[in-house]
C-alpha cells in the first residue's frame, strides 16, 4: 500500500543537480535553449498545441506546426517528406511496421541501438547484423553492407549514425549506394546526428531517416522526426480508410503537447548549432587526447568524429576494488565536483559526451580525473 | 524554402489565451497543477528522469518513478500492474497489438474514440461496433455486448468509457461481467474517466484499463497510463528476448522526460480530485440545466454524469447565416470574453466541458452565451 506521505512527495519531485557541468550522453544534446524553457512553461498544460487544431496535427497553423512539418523539417532533414514522432526508436518502428512483414529479414550494423532490437522483435522481423571489427576500434565497414544484402535479401536496411556507444560514423553514403543498387529501402537512424552534426538523407542516398527530439534537439521528452522520400509517404504515412485526416503509424496524432513545443521553439537554436559541428569534433579530439594523456583508451574510431566518447578507464577501476564504496566512489567524486554523468557503479568504462560543456568546463572534467587518481593513488 | 523569418518565428512562439476560461473537452483534464508547473521546469531538459536510470524506466527510483509504476498507479487504477505510455490510444495499441492477431474481430460501442479504430486498422483487426441508440441520446446499452460477442466471436471487447463526444457512461461493469463470462478479455478505454472521476479496473471486471496524462490526468503531454491484470503482464509486457530490461511493446522506454514527471507531480492532487467528482457531476447539470433554458438541447444520457457535454444550439446556428464572420463569429465573441474552447467555425452543435472551470465561470459563460443571443436577436 502507497504511504501518503509516499504520495505526496510526487509533488515535490526535483532535479538538483540539472545545472551541473553535463556529460552525460544521454543528455547533452537535450538541454533546452532558453527559447525552449519558455515554450515549455506557454505550452505546458496537455493538448496545448491543439488550440487552432481543426482535425489534423500536421495541419496546425497556430503555432506553426504545418510550416515546421512540412516545409522546415524536409529541408533541415534532406527529406521530401516528414512526420513527428515520440521518439527515433518509434520512427524505426513505423517505417518496420509499414515497409516490413513479419518474418522479414532486415539488415543492420552491428553497433544498432537495443531499441532497433526491440522495435525489429515487435515488428516481428529478423535483423542480420553487419559486424564491427571489435575492440578497440568497434568499426562497421560500409562496404560490408554489400555483401550482407546480397545474402539475406532484406526487406530493409538500417545504419545506426553514429552508433550511441562509441559514437562511430559509418560511411553512410555508401551504404545508401549499396543499398540503392540492391533496390532495398535503407534507414538511417540518426538520434545522435539529427540536430547536433549535419546530416542529409538525399546526401546519404537514404529513404528514411529518424531523429530524436529529446536525444539531439533541444527538445523535452518524448519527442522524434522522422523523414522520408516523397514516394513512401502512401506506405508509411498511409491514411485510415474511416478517418482520412489521420495517419494509421501515427495513431492519428502523435506530440500532442508540449514536447512538440519545445522541439519547435529550439529548432532555430538548432539549426545554426550544426553549422558549427566542426568545433564540436576539434573539442572532442582535443578531451580525448587529453583522457589519453591521464593513460585513459578511448575506444571507437580514431581520429574521433563525433562528440560520443567511450573509454577504458582501467586505473579508476583499480581503485573501486579498494574503497569502501566500491564503483560508486566514482560517480560521488565527481558529482562533488559539480560534474554530472558518471554512471553511478561505472570505473571500468566510461561513455561521455563532451557536446554541452564548453572547453572551460571540460577542463575541469579532465582536472577532476587527475585530481581523483591523484588522491586514490 | 523556409524564410528566415519563419524560422525564427519558431522561437517564439506563444499561447496567450492559456489563462482564460477554459471549456474544451481535450483541455478541461490537463490543466496541470502548480506541482506540474514546477516539475515541468525542473524535468524540462530531454532524458531528465533518467538521471539515475540503471536500466528500466519502470525501476527509477529517483524521481520514484518506480514506486509510481509499481505500487501507486495499480491501486489507483485497481490493477494488478501497470505500465506508462504515450497516451490513452498507445495503450490501446499495445493491446491490441498483444492480444489479437490481423484478421480478428473486436468488439467496441458505437461512441468509440476515431483512435480505438485507427489503432485497430493498424494492427490488422476489425471492429465490430454495439451500436448507439442515435439521436439524441446515444445511449450504447451494455446488454447489447452479449449478442454481439456471441455472434463474432471477438478477441477482444473495448468500452470507451465515457465516450469523448457525449459524456456517455456506459454501464462498464455488466459489460464485464458479459466479457467475463464469455471468456474474451476486456479493455475499458478510459481517456476521460481515469484522473476525473472514481474507476477501477476490477470493479469494472476489465482486464484492462488505458487512461490519459494530457487528457485526464493534469499532465503536460504525450503521457498515459495502462492498467491490467497480472496475468496479462507477460503478453502485452513481454520483455524483449535480447534485452531483458525491456518490454516490446514498449520500445524499452516510454515516457523519457517531462510528461512523466508532470504526470508524477500531479498525481497527488489527481487522487485527490476524483474523491470530489459528484461535485463535478452536480456542476454539469446544473450547467445542462441553464443552457437548456437558453433554448439549447443537451445531447447524450440525462441526468448528465459527466463533464462532457454536447448541445444542439439551433439559434448560435440560425445567426451565423445571417453575419459576415458566418459560423466564426461565435469562437470570436467568446474568445473577446475571455472564454476558451469553442470550435472555431462551430455553431450548429458544441462540446463543451465543465470540468476545470468554477461556477463563477461557468455563470460568465452562460451570461456570454446570454450576451451574444441578445446581442444578434
Amino acid at each position: 500500500m502507497a504511504q501518503q506521505a509516499d504520495l505526496e512527495r510526487l509533488a515535490t519531485i526535483s532535479r538538483p543537480h540539472r545545472d551541473m557541468i553535463n556529460v552525460m550522453p544521454l543528455q547533452t544534446g537535450s538541454i533546452l535553449t532558453d527559447a525552449a524553457r519558455r515554450a515549455l512553461v506557454e505550452f505546458g498544460d496537455g493538448y496545448s498545441v491543439c488550440d487552432y487544431c481543426q482535425g489534423r496535427l500536421a495541419d496546425i497553423a497556430n503555432p506553426p506546426v504545418r510550416d515546421f512539418v512540412n516545409v522546415m523539417l524536409p529541408e533541415f532533414l534532406g527529406s521530401e517528406c516528414a512526420a513527428l514522432t515520440y521518439g527515433a526508436r518509434d520512427g524505426v518502428f513505423m517505417v518496420l511496421h509499414s515497409v516490413t512483414k513479419p518474418g522479414d529479414t532486415v539488415v543492420v550494423d552491428g553497433n544498432r541501438h537495443y531499441s532497433t532490437a526491440v522495435a525489429a522483435e515487435r515488428a516481428g522481423v529478423e535483423l542480420m547484423a553487419v559486424p564491427n571489427s571489435g575492440h578497440p576500434a568497434y568499426v562497421v565497414e560500409a562496404q560490408q553492407y554489400q555483401d550482407v544484402i546480397a545474402e539475406h535479401k532484406p526487406a530493409l536496411v538500417i545504419l545506426t549514425y553514429p552508433d550511441g556507444r562509441y559514437g562511430n560514423l559509418v560511411d553512410a553514403a555508401r551504404v545508401g549506394e549499396i543499398a540503392s543498387a540492391a533496390g532495398i529501402p535503407y534507414l538511417v537512424s540518426g538520434a545522435y546526428a539529427v540536430g547536433r552534426m549535419p546530416v542529409r538523407m538525399d546526401e546519404l542516398h537514404a529513404d528514411f531517416i529518424v531523429g530524436s527530439g529529446h536525444k539531439s534537439m533541444a527538445a523535452a521528452g518524448p519527442s522524434g522526426v522522422l523523414g522520408m522520400k516523397a514516394k513512401w509517404q502512401d506506405i508509411v504515412l498511409r491514411r485510415s480508410s474511416l478517418h482520412k485526416a489521420k495517419e494509421v503509424e501515427c495513431l492519428g496524432c502523435t506530440l500532442r503537447g508540449v514536447t512538440l513545443a519545445t522541439l519547435m521553439a529550439s529548432f532555430p537554436a538548432v539549426v545554426e548549432r550544426v553549422k558549427h559541428w566542426d568545433e564540436q569534433v576539434a573539442k572532442a579530439q582535443w578531451f580525448s587526447a587529453a583522457m589519453e594523456e591521464m593513460g585513459f583508451r578511448q575506444l571507437g574510431e580514431k581520429p574521433h568524429r563525433h562528440d560520443l566518447l567511450a573509454f577504458e578507464t582501467q586505473a579508476l577501476f583499480d581503485i573501486s576494488q579498494r574503497v569502501r564504496e566500491r564503483g560508486y566512489y566514482l560517480y560521488k567524486e565527481m558529482e562533488s565536483r559539480g560534474i554530472w554523468g558518471i554512471k553511478p557503479g561505472q570505473t571500468k568504462a566510461l561513455e561521455l559526451s563532451t557536446f554541452a560543456a564548453s572547453r572551460r568546463q571540460l577542463e575541469q572534467v579532465i582536472a577532476a580525473f587527475k585530481a581523483i587518481l591523484e588522491k586514490y593513488r
